[in-house]
């Protein structure tokens, strides 16, 4: 490839983004030649040339031009759509859409071997952290234990806001949206959805294994309370959203997302506001820490652009820890420590704790802290929604080396 | 390439937790299939087969079997002479040692180019952090503004030692040594040099030129007073040997290895102990912070490992950046903010300051806190080198955007 010939979908602030850079970085080789939108009128930050808009998929899927879609659209249906058709016609792809590819991967990625063609997604997780190109090509043997972080930007906002600035949760929550830091949607960031879905790409190029979504167990923020956040700081830790893959052993690895009781001595305590920070643990070089803007209309362009630059040089993932011999399987059946906080709902009887270690009552609210199975929370946790409890993870033992 | 089968220079640490690596790595499809070493009889405390060794130099490089040569040797010279043999005759090297790639990059960057040939060298920088690989390839565009870092880890031990264990300088010296921080000549560590020549490694491939060595100018640690602790204590900063090459302009880019006054706001403020600490800052992805161990035996040895397993995918250094049309120039011509403590030395009949913002005299020591050119900087360092001057950098307004 001597020029890259670009097909944008989307023309929100990561598609304007990405405009920007494209223009700013004279020695990319890259041009935007035609820009699919919904509504080619609609009022924009950025202005571009009204030739290059066009509403018509077809329009750039049959430019004979063009030898890159980039997809940044919010509908993980249609994006899904528009980046299996291109493939389909051996055209590459740059996607940063986390949903549409955290559900489709196995597919995607059989279209990418059968007709040699390439998806890049770095900008997918953690925006301008370059976590997935590391674990592909890096971090490329059986070294590696661990891969733990704050993946999402605008629960760790609210997080921080809470913690730092004893703002209250509402009031937090209400201003990550005034910055637009969280999504239009906002149960998408605070359930955890959004970090489980970058934690299933991660894995895949982790580890080589997919697993679906809806196999790991996600706890967001959403039901925290004043008497968590003053649990948290009487014994000196925050609480962050955590998203983390961990090998447990030789054969077996776990993965999940929730809330964790973080003590000072970790890197992730000092990760804060919108910032993501992401942890690569391995059995010889021990711990790099990389951190950085997980998202915005810039970092998550430059992260594009990372990509696309890729794509002049036929850059495409190998996908080669999928190969190896001995990979290790995904299992729940590991024993985590947690928080329950709760009121009326008696979280005693709904799940079944291996151990109790402390148990707290009072007016106000109480508290347990005990052993359960991951296995369990993934059975119960339709019967927990909703209910006035708040779940967090206290580290042990095995994800607790620091 | 289905196999990589490696012929090892070097038997010391490093060679040591390569082959502990190697064989960890199950998937790695490598082998070690002969080892050059000095003296084959020296105990050591990793055994290997002695058939592996051999003292012969051709033994190696004559034996068609043997796809890829990794040099691990502590001598620079004999590294040069190895690695350019075995590039001439079309074998690919991977090598960690930074004081033969400093001096000699331009000269083996075209061997490389006209004889089609790898040398891959990600573990000569900072050791298990990726910093080589992601500006090469993760910011291959015109965005990059600014790499700085802590580079070196045992003058960082030291400073550490003196700054949150209140430990004496001599004496944290002392226990760096006994911890094998230190190199066996501890003046390449605690004068700047390490830093320097990883610098102009990361040069060349943050902004595609390289700079001779002994064109930057590089002050280090070793005159560091009590007066020059209390003071950065005071201030509540902590004194750090920092490494940095900055885009200046659009034309222009400098670079300098010397201590600096870092606030607790900077990210490499908690890059504390042996630990290194690297910030990219771009255009539009702002700060990317690295962290992770930069030294040792396995941290090293896992990096060696990872540029090892690229070339299973043929992977080599494009060095595209170099080939960039518009690429910045290097510049001495830009003025510092600095602190010049003094007793005896007249520092001021030295140095021509252009400005001078503070001045102390006491009976234990002077100091001045003054606007310099780099240029001025470079040009006096002979006739400040011995002597009991400590110089640290305090960053100003193009050094200082936290």
């Amino acid at each position: 490839m001597t020029k890259i010939k670009i097909g944008l979908f989307g023309f929100g602030v990561v598609g304007q983004g990405i405009y920007e850079v494209v223009r700013k970085s004279k020695n990319a080789h890259a041009e935007i030649v035609k820009i699919c939108v919904r509504d080619p009128k609609k009022p924009r930050k950025t202005e571009a040339d009204p030739s290059l808009f066009t509403t018509s998929v077809d329009e750039i899927l049959d430019n004979p031009n063009i030898n890159l879609v980039v997809e940044v659209i919010d509908d993980a249906r249609a994006a899904y759509d528009i980046v299996k058709r291109a493939l389909l016609r051996g055209i590459p792809v740059v996607s940063g859409n986390k949903t549409m590819l955290a559900r489709n991967l196995p597919e995607l990625i059989d279209i990418q071997k059968t007709r040699n063609v390439a998806l890049l997604y770095d900008a997918s997780s953690c925006g301008s952290i370059p976590v997935i190109r590391n674990l592909e090509e890096y971090y490329d043997n059986d070294l590696l234990l661990e891969v733990k972080g704050i993946l999402n930007g605008s629960s760790n906002y609210i997080l921080s806001r809470v913690f730092d600035h004893k703002d209250s949760y509402a009031n937090a929550l209400a201003q990550a949206q005034a910055l637009g830091f969280a999504e239009s949607d906002p149960s998408f960031d605070i359930e955890g959805y959004d970090s489980l879905f970058k934690l299933v790409i991660i894995t895949v190029h982790a580890l080589g294994t997919y697993v679906a979504p809806d196999r790991i167990f996600t706890y967001g923020i959403s039901t925290i309370h004043d008497s968590d956040i003053r649990y948290a700081r009487e014994k000196n830790v925050k609480i962050k959203l955590v998203a983390q893959v961990v090998k447990v052993s030789d054969r077996h690895f776990t993965m999940f997302v929730m809330p964790e009781f973080v003590t000072p001595s970790k890197y992730i305590y000092s990760v804060d506001d919108e910032y993501n920070g992401v942890v690569i643990r391995g059995e010889c070089y021990d711990r790099q820490f990389m951190f950085g803007k997980g998202a915005g209309s810039l970092p998550t362009a430059s992260s594009i652009l990372s990509d696309i630059m890729a794509r002049l040089n036929n850059y495409r993932y190998e996908y080669k820890k999928m190969n190896y011999i001995e990979k290790p399987d995904y299992t729940t059946d590991i024993t985590l420590k947690i928080y329950a906080r709760y009121k009326e709902t008696e979280v005693q009887k709904i799940l079944n704790f291996s151990k109790i270690h402390e148990q707290f009552t009072s007016e106000e609210s109480n508290y347990v802290i005990g052993d359960i199975l991951l296995s369990e929370l993934i059975e119960k946790r339709s019967q927990l929604s909703g209910k006035d409890v708040f779940l967090a993870n206290i580290p042990i033992f095995f994800l607790n080396r620091d």
